[in-house]
C-alpha cells in the first residue's frame, strides 16, 4: 500500500516561482550586504546542545528541535532516570544535539571559536533557515530563513549608522519604498525605568508599554499600577505618552524626562549621533523614526534597537529588527565584545513583494525556448542547434518525446517558454528555424543568426 | 564557568572565503542546469520519518537522523515497550520526523504530492543539505550539500545525452577538463548475469565484478566463485575482462557475450544511441567512455548509469554519479514514471579545483576599499562618500573606530582589501581623496571622478 505523501506541518515545499522569488530577496539582500563590506559564514545545521540550551530562555529551550543520538542511545541511560519517566529529564541522556534556533547564538559561539583566525572588527553576514517547534500558524513555520548581518569587535556608533543605511539600501534595492525604522535605545527604557522608580521592573514597565498602541494610555496605566509600578513613578511618564513630533523634538521631552539619568542621558546622546548622521547622509526611501515603546529582545540588547515596519497600508508585523549587545559573546568565554546587528524577515518581505506586486518580471524568467521534437533525425538537429544556443547563454531545451505537436505546444504554454522552435524535414534542408513566439502567436522562418538575435 | 565552544564531530563551519568559494561552486552549476531548462525546487529539512524509513536499506534508516518530538513525549510511549528499553523499537514513538538523507527521496515525495500542479516533463534541480549519522572521516561529513538535477515524466534517451551533454558543460565551465564519464547501462549488467546463469546473483556478481581495478581479474573471479556462481559462467566471461578499445569496439565485444539475452540487447542499443549522440555533438573537454564494471546504486537504476571521475592525476572518488530509475514515485502511490537525473559532489569538486588551482581569483575579492578613520568630522565627509561609491557598486566601507592610522591599515591588509583612502582634513579642505594601492604603495591625489575611476 502505497504511502500518502505529506511533509511535518510547518514546514513547506517550495516550487520552482517559489523558489525563485525567494532567491531574487536573497540576491538583493546579499549584494548589498557586500556592498556594505559583510562577508558570508556559515554554520553547521545543528549544533552542540549545550551551545544552544539555555540562551533563549525556558520557552526558547523547549522550543529547539533535539536530535536523537545514534545506535542503542537507551543503552546509556541512568536507571533511575529510566524509571522516572520524565521527559525533560531524560532529553540530555539521549539527546546531543540539537536543530539551530537562531543565527546569532552559533555566530557567537562561531567568533569566539575562530576569534584567533579573524580580523576584527568582524562584519559578517549570514543567511541560512533555522527551526522552531513552535506551534505552527499563519506566517509561522518551523523551518525559516535567517538573514542576518552583524558586526563584533567595535561599539564605534558609526556602525549603527551604517545598518540604518543598509536597512535603506535593501528596502529601496526591492522596490519596496516608504518602510520606516524604528529606533530606539536600551539605555532610554533603562532610563525611564529609574526615573520612575522602577528599575527592579524593567521588563514589567517594558512589556506594559510595548502595547500603548494596541490598549492605548489608560490599560497601559492600568498594568503598571497592577505591576507595581508606583502612581507618582506613572505621572512623571505622562510626557512619555505625549512625545509628538519629529526625532528631534522627542528628543527634547525624553532630555526633560530624563535629566535626572546618567544612563538615560547616554542613551538621548546615542540616538542623537544617530540621527545627526542619518540626517547628513539622507536616506533614500525609508524614514527613521523614534519611537519610545519600541523594547524587542530587552534581555539581549544593551544599546540601539531597531524594527522595519512595512509601508502603511500593508497589514505586517515588523519586517526587520536588530540592535547593539555587548555581552554576547561572553557565554563561550569571550567578554567585552560589543557587537550589533540586524536581520530581515524573509518570509514577511515576500509577502510585502507579493502584495504590492514589486516582484521583477524577469524574476520568472526560466527557459526561453522549447524545440519541438519531430523524431530522432529533427531531433538531432535540434540537439546541435541547442547546443549553440546555450552557448550564447540562451535556455534552451529539446521536448524530449516525439509526441503530438499540440502537447509539445501545450507544455511550452503551460511553463511559460515564450519562444518554440520548428524544426522540421524542411527547415533542416533549408538550413533555417521556424521561430513561434507563444505570446503573439507571430511565425517566422529564420537563419539560426536571427534566431539567436531575437532569443538575446 | 563559560563553555569551550565546538562544533558536532562531522560538521563544519565555512569561513567568508570557504564560502565564497562554494557559492562560486554553486552559481556555476545553477547557471548550467539553468540553460539546460531545469528549475529549481526545495523541500524541508526533515520529513515526516515514514518518507523516509525503509528507502535506503536497514544501514541507510541507522545512518538517518530522527528528530525528538516535542514536549512530553515519554507519556505517550507504551508501558510494555518502555520496560523493554530496546532502542530501535522506542525510536518510532518517540520521534515522528527525520532530516533529509539524500535529495531523491523527498523529490519523489514532492512529485507524487504535487502533481497535479506540475507539467511533465518535470525537469528540477536542487541543492540543499543532507545529513548522515556516518562515521566521520576525511572528506565524510555528517553534513553535506548534494546538488541533484533530474527530469521525471519521459523516457526519451534524449535525456541520457542531454545528462552527459550537462555534466561536460557544468565541469567546462569551472575550468576542470578532461574529467571522464563513465556509462554502464543496468540491462547489461543483468543480461550479463543472465548470460552466465547468474541471474539470482547479480548483486553478488556486480560487487565482484565492481572490484575488477582494485584486486584484479584473478581475485574478482575467486569472489564469484565463492558466491556460488559456476565456472561455467565464469569461463563465458573471459571476453569482459579482456575489453578494450574505443567505445564502438567495446560495444562490438559486448554484442557477441550478450547475443542470447534480449535485455542485454537493449542495454546495448541504449548506450549506442547515447553514444552516437555524444559523438554527433561532441562534448567540449570532457570524455565519455564505456565501463560495464560501473555498478552504482544497483537496486535503483534501471537503465543508464553514470559516474564522472576527476581527471588524471588527480587522486579523488568519483565527483559525480547518476542514471535511470523507472519505479522511483511508486513508493508513494505514482507508477509507470520514468525519470533520469544525475548528481554533483560539491565537496570533492572544491577540493579539486583547490588542487589545481582553479578558482577564479575574482572569487575571493571582497571589500574594494578602505577609508581611514580620522575622527568624526572626517568619518562623516568618508561616509558620504562611501555612500555614493556603492552608489555606482562600489564595495566600499569606513573604520568603524578612530583608531592608530597603523592598526587602520594592518586591518585593510589583513582582509585583502586592495585599496584605501585617506580623507583628512587637507583632503576636506580641498575636495580630494588620497587613495593608496596597498599591493604597489603608490598613492595619489585624486578627484571623486578620479578615484571612482580607479575602483570601478
Amino acid at each position: 500500500m502505497a504511502q500518502k505523501p505529506s511533509i511535518p506541518k510547518g514546514t513547506r515545499d517550495f516550487n520552482p516561482q517559489e523558489v525563485s522569488k525567494r532567491n531574487y530577496i536573497f540576491n538583493v539582500i546579499k549584494s548589498q550586504f557586500e556592498l556594505f563590506g559583510f562577508q558570508p559564514i556559515e554554520t553547521p545545521s545543528f549544533e552542540n546542545s549545550s551551545t544552544l540550551m539555555g540562551k533563549y530562555g525556558e520557552e526558547g529551550d523547549r522550543l529547539i528541535f533535539k536530535i536523537l543520538n545514534s545506535g542503542d542511545y537507551l543503552s546509556k541511560v541512568d536507571e533511575n532516570l529510566y524509571a522516572s519517566k520524565d521527559s525533560n529529564k531524560m532529553t540530555s541522556s539521549i539527546s546531543e544535539k540539537a536543530l539551530r534556533y537562531d543565527l546569532t547564538v552559533p555566530f557567537a559561539r562561531y567568533v569566539v571559536q575562530h576569534q584567533n583566525e579573524i580580523d576584527f572588527p568582524f562584519k559578517r553576514y549570514q543567511i541560512q533557515p533555522v527551526w522552531r517547534a513552535d506551534r505552527p500558524q499563519k506566517g509561522r513555520f518551523r523551518e525559516f530563513y535567517q538573514c542576518d548581518a552583524d558586526v563584533v569587535g567595535s561599539d564605534s556608533l558609526w556602525q549603527e549608522v551604517e545598518f540604518v543605511q543598509l536597512y535603506d539600501a535593501v528596502f529601496t534595492a526591492l522596490g519596496l519604498k516608504d518602510v520606516t525604522i524604528k529606533i530606539n535605545n536600551r539605555k532610554i527604557l533603562s532610563g525611564i525605568a529609574e526615573v520612575i522608580g522602577a528599575q527592579d521592573k524593567l521588563i514589567d514597565f517594558t512589556v506594559a508599554l510595548d502595547k500603548l498602541d494596541k490598549i492605548g494610555e489608560e490599560k497601559v496605566k492600568t498594568e503598571m499600577l497592577d505591576n507595581g509600578i508606583p502612581q507618582s513613578g506613572i505621572d512623571k511618564l505622562q510626557p512619555l505618552f505625549n512625545l509628538k513630533g519629529d526625532f528631534g523634538s522627542q528628543i527634547k521631552e525624553l532630555k526633560s524626562i530624563l535629566n535626572a539619568s546618567e544612563e538615560g542621558k547616554k542613551g538621548i546622546e546615542e540616538l542623537e549621533f544617530i540621527n545627526h548622521g542619518i540626517e547628513s547622509l539622507s536616506l533614500q526611501t525609508a524614514s527613521l523614526q523614534l519611537d519610545v515603546t519600541l523594547a524587542r529582545g530587552l534581555n539581549y540588547y544593551t544599546g540601539a534597537i531597531y524594527e522595519v515596519s512595512a509601508p502603511e497600508g500593508v497589514k505586517m508585523g515588523s519586517i526587520g529588527g536588530g540592535g547593539r549587545y555587548d555581552n554576547l559573546t561572553e557565554i563561550f568565554g569571550k567578554p567585552n565584545t560589543s557587537g550589533i546587528g540586524i536581520s530581515f524577515g524573509l518570509d514577511r518581505i515576500y509577502l510585502v513583494l507579493e502584495e504590492l506586486g514589486l516582484f521583477p518580471e524577469t524574476v520568472l524568467d526560466t527557459t526561453k525556448v522549447l524545440f519541438i521534437n519531430f523524431g530522432n533525425a529533427e531531433a538531432m538537429a535540434s540537439m546541435k542547434a541547442i547546443k549553440q544556443l546555450r552557448g550564447y547563454g540562451v535556455r534552451a531545451e529539446l521536448y524530449p518525446d516525439h509526441k503530438k505537436t499540440i502537447k509539445q505546444f501545450n507544455y511550452a504554454n503551460k511553463r511559460n517558454i515564450p519562444f518554440v522552435v520548428l524544426l522540421g524535414e524542411s527547415e533542416m534542408n533549408s538550413n533555417t528555424f521556424t521561430l513561434k513566439n507563444m505570446k503573439t502567436g507571430d511565425q517566422n522562418s529564420l537563419t539560426f543568426d536571427e534566431m539567436l538575435k531575437t532569443l538575446q
